[in-house]
């Protein structure tokens, strides 16, 4: 059997990095080798998350304790906040350039400069990182992925709405002004910190929009649908939270150009995921459910017509967990090491 | 004090007729005579509901069993299923012309008897009922609530999406070619019969679209977004089910017409809705939550911009079960009744 | 019409004082003219809680800013935190001793205070008022309640487990060193403070117990079954978060005390609460859903056979917020300022 | 590469079915090559549960349509409701003696033919099966199920209850005739069929007890514990619903016999399962949460003392549908074709 590769996950507290852990568990080339959690350093994985208590895992340590050259790491998953983020993988990539990285942070999702300080705020501090990196959404970007060594890894809802509408951006197939993107997500999206917002007592039997109007994420689809359109896109887009653990569900408003029908659609988007593990385009006119994804890598599009003469309605769906972070991350350690893509990420959904 | 008023319910085991007893038990001008319930005829409401088993309440009886003429009941709330209701409608009134009737199906929302044939694949069972009936939205038709014998309540997801559009229809403020309706509902709106469906296991942790493109509300959308801009609307709608028990949520894109700024929309609405009772338009951006009005007969309305220049997103939500059901039912009593429009449904939400 | 009585809240920023507001605004008797939220004062209750964003209600203030003998509140509802309560109230009645207090801490259930210097871990800080506060268990100390300037309101668990087993050991019915408590708990219960442990993320599609062995509400049971029993008494009680909002559910396992049946249980219990508006006793064999209280002031309590000859299994449910908070501490109100004891509180459950 | 065993299971349209396939899918040495569904015979899996739809499975056929003999199954998984699988089992093994069966049905967990008939109220229709039949509580029956050739899956509270009571009960460490098991389950316990019961409008945001003093799975906890103790044990136990798909949730009270300590109980079972895969017993004193199994094939156990002395707490939990159902008939599979006992089932919980 192949040696396995050495793996390190920075920021294993949270709930991306318990899901890099249930899904390495069972990857037969890899070897979890070091799990950062600076404030349970010293403690074991267990202590915070007790479904891996009974199993065989590295000690918790904290960032700093690590010295990079001396682990050699294959691959390293960054799942730490953003802007930590930012300093930690200069240094790691500075002491330590072989190691390769994905990282589930937003700090590497913008490729220009201009733009991240204008969303962020601030100056990026990576900025040579920061162009060297790749957008890891790995069906558009297979190849580029293939030869990276810093993958963005992209994020839940953008990931969800880009597998639909880019393929049709880029065939000029849609209206490009047009867009509307109903989003909803649900709560592990927005993390695992104690807020009096995600408490069980203010979320469930309730729905909300949150954001309207500004959200960050949209700086991330502006990027991608403008680069498929060859020109300036500007979607609208409204997240909402939804009283579940895990899921995405955009749903997703677009009028055909130059009289394309919702039938038209579908074939493109049939056509461009035929051979895709990973994405699944239902039958002309069904949509959906999010419980049809959950716990897997998938993603499942389904496309209606609206009753509207030349509107389409598209939902799409995927795991905020997986295919939204977590699992696409290793769908792209998969890719970087060149391993079968599928690779201990091939788990049916949890229905019910 | 004033003697107590004479009312009915028809089809009392149902969510909305446990909703309407749940109100009508604590108001203070009328008395619940007659709960009809023909599969649980002989039965105590407490057997089917046992929250009620400590009240006093009349047996539940057979439609069928009823003399509506010897009965003289002030007021009948018709909770029964579609068409049904056109059947034993016809009747009751027939014998007790003097009855007042809030109906709470589908049954006589519609004006045009072609356009119900249409959507109903029938012909309307009392045509006669059908042309006097009154569309009970309370809100906008007070008045001729005021007058009728025969209301017809609305539906939950139309009432929610009506209060906030048809005022911007109205004042002309809105293009009304592009509407989109992206509505989340919870589950009691799917009534209380067993279906695989709407099963707990099938529904939590889990978020779906269903009816896409072909939804029976939109033909009441249709009807009275077309009135309000005095010209024919046709607006996309999609229906979500959420792992919810109640609320309606939708989430409406709309343009601003010759200019008009998502801050002008709002000034309308806020204007319209000033004195109403049961509408509160909450400050401009600021966007509600479902549970603000859980178990509360009230409409909360929100506006915000879009980041696209001259696009709004306005949110609007409402309890499916009373003001989208059996507390705008009681609304109307108190107006056809006379008495104060907050009597009896004043209960603030149940957020948590 | 009689004049309105002045109230306060304390703590009107966390569910209980919310539960309160619910349930007064709608009290035709009295007039809510004070609330405090130290965090927010300065700020509308309907910022901390939207669903009230509508209703006209005093601003929140700090405590420290209320001038107590100008005040002349006729009733004070406390419901601060452990601990601040007792310096609080020692003040106010120090400054105002003609109003009158409930408090929905736990900071003055125990009588005896060696055993609250014993579970709390320090001495009482107001050790008179300690000896003159009254045990709010409004239908086994409704003349005492009557008469009290400061009522110490039960806590969730205790009331629901307190109503079915006082009557039981007071008529000596039942062995007293055998009780078994498996107690169930919404997580309304928890308060509104932000907690990893209460994120809808770790709450939902789980259950698990807390405190196995040593929550600190026994001392409360130890305290209220000894004084019934007329000996002591130690139960064993085992409480459970459950992925719900509201409601408490102990199903607690006892053994007849020479011969003495479950029915002859049912038959104690049936009589001790014929007359009693907030405690319904099923037919026996029968046993509640805690659904069937929810939003309302009422304790269902069922009896049923073990298949074990001599064993008894009792159910009792209420919710939390009402019953087991805020709605008794309105019973209590009422009985103090000698209103009708279902004054306000009398609103059916919201099954649904 | 082996060649793969040809596996069939019958009734894969229930919840147990959709687990089954789950497991097997990414079974290595297994091909699922029969899938029956009677009521959907000729449908795809996938249109009965979408999230198999871009899976490779053979067509649902009727059980009527199959040729046994022919078939040359391996071994067979058979989730077929009560009594039809006494018959379906009696002709499958008549036609094709060397075919395996696992059942997941109660049918032939009880092996006195006169105990089945007192609580299934009719004769056993398959006497001969019902000898043969082993009773696959895995950790326990481990040799009798690799000889066997029919195996009779246990329930899921009853799995959950044995494994920590039947090594007290052989070590005679607890009283017999003192436990009391107040188990809680997850909705897909009660199966798919659409009952008003198990709608998400009856179940969420509510908590009850059912059957209570009178289930049938009291038969198999009286067969096993009393084959354990050597003697008759009787043990009470209360089942209750909980708002959530999955999870088996029993807390028991046991009195330990001549002076046995919590601490020594808790020593016991760590011993018992210290090298089984699928048992964690956690250390003394911690308790489980649902959600850490979730999805897994894991059994949870805490023991906690009580402070009445001499009495234990003990929590044990698992999903119903893996360790409770499915996963444990692939483990006994496992076990009865000779692979390694965790091939295909060794994926850690989904917690959130």
């Amino acid at each position: 059997m192949a040696e396995k590769k050495k793996i390190g996950i920075l920021g294993a507290s949270g709930y991306t990095g318990a899901e890099l852990v249930r899904l390495l568990l069972r990857h037969p080339r890899v070897e979890i080798v070091l799990l950062t959690a600076d404030r349970r350093a010293g403690h074991k994985l267990g202590d915070v998350f007790p479904q891996f208590a009974p199993c065989d895992l590295p000690q918790l340590v904290s960032i700093e304790s690590v010295d990079w050259a001396a682990a050699k790491l294959d691959l390293v998953f960054c799942a730490l906040p953003h802007a930590t983020t930012q300093k930690v993988l200069k240094d790691l990539l500075a002491k330590a350039p072989e190691t390769k990285v994905v990282d589930l942070s937003a700090d590497f999702r913008l490729g220009d400069p201009a733009v991240y300080a204008k969303w962020y705020g601030h100056e990026h501090h990576a900025l040579e990182l920061q162009k060297e990196a790749v957008y890891g959404l790995t069906e558009i970007y297979r190849r580029d992925v293939k030869r990276a060594r810093l993958v963005a890894n992209p994020g839940c809802y953008t990931t969800c709405a880009q597998l639909p509408l880019i393929p049709l951006l880029k065939a000029k197939a849609i209206e490009s002004d047009e867009i509307v993107i109903d989003a909803k997500s649900g709560t592990t999206g927005a993390g695992r910190s104690a807020k009096e917002d995600t408490l069980f007592s203010e979320v469930s039997e309730g729905f909300h929009a949150y954001g309207v109007g500004h959200h960050r994420h949209m700086s991330e689809l502006d990027q991608e649908f403008s680069k498929a359109a060859g020109k300036d896109v500007v979607a609208t887009f409204t997240p909402h939270l939804t009283p579940m653990n895990r899921g995405i569900y955009p749903t997703i408003y677009v009028r055909g150009r130059r009289g394309k029908t919702a039938h038209e659609l579908h074939d493109i988007l049939s056509k461009q995921y035929e051979k895709d593990p990973f994405v699944y385009v239902l039958p002309f006119g069904k949509t959906p459910d999010s419980r049809h994804v959950r716990g897997s890598n998938m993603t499942f599009i389904g496309v209606a017509e609206d009753r509207i003469p030349g509107r389409a309605i598209i939902v799409s769906t995927l795991d905020n967990l997986t295919k939204g972070a977590s699992g696409q991350a290793v769908q792209n350690m998969n890719v970087m090491l060149g391993f079968a893509e599928t690779l201990g990420i091939d788990q049916p959904a949890l229905s019910s």
